[in-house]
C-alpha cells in the first residue's frame, strides 16, 4: 500500500506536487491520450521507486515520490519516441527507469554542493541518451531512417487564432508529459488545482507567459497550439515561485523572467540536438531553473524556503 | 555620474582593465566600425550594470565594472549577428544584457567553489543560446535561411603576405569585440596602453603567439588577416599573466602555452557549433583560461595574485 | 631508470594497473598492430610524464604512472586518426601529450570536490578537441574532406557468427587502445593477467557483458567483431569493481549494470560528435563510471576502498 502511494506521488512530482490524488488524475490524463501512455507512466514510476528501495536510498526521498518522477517521464518518453507497442520499448523503458535511480543519486550529490535540486535533469540526460543512441541498434529502432537533421529557420504562419491560444494554454501543461492534446492538459491542470490553489494558479501564469513570449518572438502557430512553445514556461514558473524560493512578488517576477528565458531557449536546445537526432525535452526548464536558483543567493531580495 | 564611470569601466573590463578612460577609447573603436556598434555596446553595458544594481549585487563588483563586460559583448554580438537596425534586435539585446546579470551571478557562485573567475563565460552562454535559438523565431530572424551547416575542411591559401600579418596583428585585438578591421584593433590597443604598459604589451605578445601558431598549423590566410585565428590568444595571454597569477617568467610561459592551445581549439569550437548554427565566440579563451587556472595550484612554480 | 619504470607504469594505467611489466606487454601489443603505434604510445607517455615532472606535480602520482596514461592514449589517437607518418602528427602528439598534464591537473582538482578520479576524461577532452579542430588546419589535416557527417540509422546484418563473437571478445580489449585486431586484444589481456588474476578476469567479464548487450540490442555484426561495441564495457567493469569500490558481489552487479549502460551509450556519443567530425573515444566509459561512482555513497550496500 505504501508503495502504491509512493508511485502515485512520484507521478505527481513531475509537477512538484507530492500528492497521490494528483498522481491518479495525472494517470487518467495520460490514459486519455492513450492507455499505453498511462501504463508506461505507472510502470516507469514503479520501476524507479522499486530500484531506489532495493539500492537503499534515503526513505524520505522515496516517500515524497522524489525517486519516481524522472523514471515516469523516461518511460513515457520511450513510449512516445520509440513506439509503445514494441516489446523492445517496454523492456528498455523498465531498464532505463531503474537506471535513472543511479543518475538521480549522482546528480543530487553533485548539485548538493550548491544546495540545488535535480529537477528533471536525470530524465533529460537519460531520455537524450536513449533517443540519440536508439537508431544505432536494429532491435531498438524500428524506423527506416534516423531522426538526425540540420535545423532550419522557422516557417509557417505566426499569427495566432483564438483556437490556437486556448489550445496552447492547456497544451503547454500537457506537453510536460509529451502530450499535445488540449484536453489532456486540462486534466493535468485539474490535478494541480486538486493539490492546491497555488500550484494550479502558477501553472496558469506560466502558461500565459509562455504564450505571450512565443507570440512576441514570432513562433510558428502550430508549435504554440500544440504546447511545444510553452511547456518550459509552466515548469519554470512553478519551480521558481514557492518550491525553493519563498512565494512573494519578487520571486514571482523572477519566475516570470525565467519563464521568458526558457521559452526563448527552447529552439536553441532543439537546434543543438537536431543534428544528432535528439530532442529538447525539458532541458530549457532544467537549465534556466538551475541557473536562476544558483544565482538567487546573490540577490538579497529573494528568500529561500 | 557614478553610473557613467561604472559603465565605462564595464566596457574596459572586456580586456580585464577597470579603467574608465580605456572604456571611452573602446567605445570610440566600436564607433569607428559603425556608430550602431558603439551604441549597442554602451546600451548593453548600461543595461547589465543597471540590472545588477536593481537586483542588489555586491557594490564592489559593480564599481569595478565586473557586471558590465559580459552584457557589453552580448549586445554587440546581437548587433553583429542579428542585424543592428531591427527593432527586434535592440529589444532582444537589452533583455539579454539584463539577463546576463543572473547568469553571471550563477556562474560566479558555481566557480567560486574552486576560486575561479567567470571571465566571459556568461557572454558565451548567452550569445550561443541567442544565435542558435534566433532562427526559430520569425520576428527575431530576418534572413531566409538559418546558419546551420556541417563544417568542412579548411581550404584557400595558407601562405601569409606581410599585409596579412600586420592586419592580423591588430585584428586579433579587434575581434575580441567581433570587429575584423585592423584600425579598430589599433584603437583598442591604444586604449590598453592607456591603462598601463603591461596590459598593452601582453596584448601584443598574445597577438604574436596567435599569429605564429595559426601560421604553423596552416590556418587559411583570410582567417589570419581578419583576426579570427588569433583573438583567443590575446585574451588568454592577458588573463593568465598578471590578472590571476603573479606576472613572472613562469606565468608568462604558462600563458603562452595557453595561447597556443586556445588558437588550436578555436576551429574545434566552431565545428562543434556549426551544425546547430552557432559560433565559437570566446569559448576557446574561456575554456583554456579556466582549465589553466584550475590546474595552477597543482604546479608549485605558479603563484596566485 | 626511475623514469623508464614510470613510463611503463603509465602505459599499464590505461587499464588501471600500476605494473611496469604489463606496460611492456601493452607496448608489444601496440607494436603488433604497427611499430608506429608502439612508438607513439611510449613517446606520448614519456612526454606526459616528463612535463608532469617539469611542472612539479606530486611525486606519488608520477611514480604510480597516473601522469602517463592519458598522454599515451592521446598520442596513439593522433597516430590513428591523423596518420602516423606525417611529421605534423608527431609534433602535435608530443605537444598534446604535454598539455594533457595541465588538463589532468585541472580535472583532478575539480573532481576532487566529490572524491572522484579523472579516469580518461583528460584524454577524451584532448582527443575530441584535436580531431574536431584538425580539419581546420591545412598543415595538420592531410585528407581532402573533413569527417563531419550526420549520423544514420544502423544497417547491415546483426546476427553474429562464432568468429564475430571470439574476435569481438578480444577486440573489445584491443579497442581501448583503438586497435580492432583480435590478437592485439589477446596480448593486452595477457598483460592484464600478468598484473593479477582479478584484473584479467574482470576484463573478460566486461567483454562478455559488452558482447551480450550489443547482441541483445541489435548492434551491426561488424561493430561487434571489431570491438567497437564493447570496449567501454571492459573499462567500466574494471573501474567499478575493485579500483574505487571494494570488490564484492554488490559492486560486481553494479559494475555489470554500468557496463550495460556504457554499451548502450556508445552510439549516442558517436552520434553527438558525428556532425562535428568527432568520435566517441572512451567518453561512454568516463561518463558512466563517474556517474556510478558519484552515486555510490548514496547506496549503503556499496563500500569505498
Amino acid at each position: 500500500m505504501g508503495f502504491v502511494v509512493e508511485v502515485l506521488r512520484g507521478q505527481a512530482q513531475v509537477d512538484f506536487v507530492p500528492n497521490a490524488l494528483t498522481g491518479v488524475v495525472f494517470s487518467a490524463g495520460l490514459c486519455a491520450a492513450g492507455w499505453e501512455f498511462g501504463l508506461y507512466g505507472l510502470a516507469g514510476t514503479a520501476a524507479g521507486t522499486a530500484s531506489a528501495r532495493l539500492l537503499g536510498v534515503d526513505r524520505d526521498r522515496i516517500t515524497a515520490g522524489l525517486e519516481g518522477f524522472n523514471a515516469c517521464l523516461v518511460a513515457v518518453g520511450c513510449a512516445v519516441l520509440l513506439g509503445a507497442r514494441h516489446l523492445s520499448t517496454a523492456l528498455l523503458a523498465l531498464a532505463a527507469a531503474a537506471l535513472v535511480t543511479v543518475l538521480t543519486a549522482a546528480v543530487a550529490r553533485l548539485l548538493a554542493t550548491w544546495q540545488l535540486p535535480t529537477f528533471t535533469l536525470p530524465f533529460c540526460m537519460t531520455a537524450s541518451a536513449l533517443t540519440i543512441a536508439a537508431p544505432g541498434f536494429r532491435r531498438v529502432w524500428h524506423e527506416d531512417a534516423g531522426p538526425a537533421a540540420l535545423p532550419r529557420a522557422a516557417d509557417g504562419p505566426v499569427s495566432l487564432t483564438f483556437t490556437d491560444l486556448w489550445h496552447g494554454f492547456f497544451a503547454n501543461i500537457g506537453q510536460i508529459f509529451f502530450m499535445p492534446q488540449w484536453y489532456v492538459g486540462l486534466i493535468f491542470l485539474l490535478g494541480l488545482f486538486l493539490a492546491g490553489r497555488r500550484a494550479g494558479a502558477l501553472a496558469c501564469v506560466g502558461s500565459l507567459v509562455g504564450l505571450l513570449t512565443a507570440w512576441a518572438l514570432g513562433t510558428p502557430a502550430e508549435q504554440v497550439a500544440e504546447g511545444v512553445a510553452g511547456y518550459n514556461a509552466v515548469l519554470v514558473t512553478m519551480a521558481l515561485c514557492g518550491v525553493v524560493l519563498v512565494a512573494d512578488a519578487w520571486s514571482l517576477a523572477y519566475a516570470v523572467a525565467g519563464a521568458v528565458a526558457a521559452t526563448f531557449l527552447r529552439p536553441a536546445l532543439a537546434a543543438l540536438f537536431a543534428p544528432s537526432g535528439g530532442h529538447a525535452f525539458t532541458w530549457p526548464f532544467v537549465l534556466v531553473a538551475l541557473v536562476f536558483l544558483a544565482a538567487a543567493p546573490v540577490f538579497p531580495r529573494l528568500r529561500r524556503v
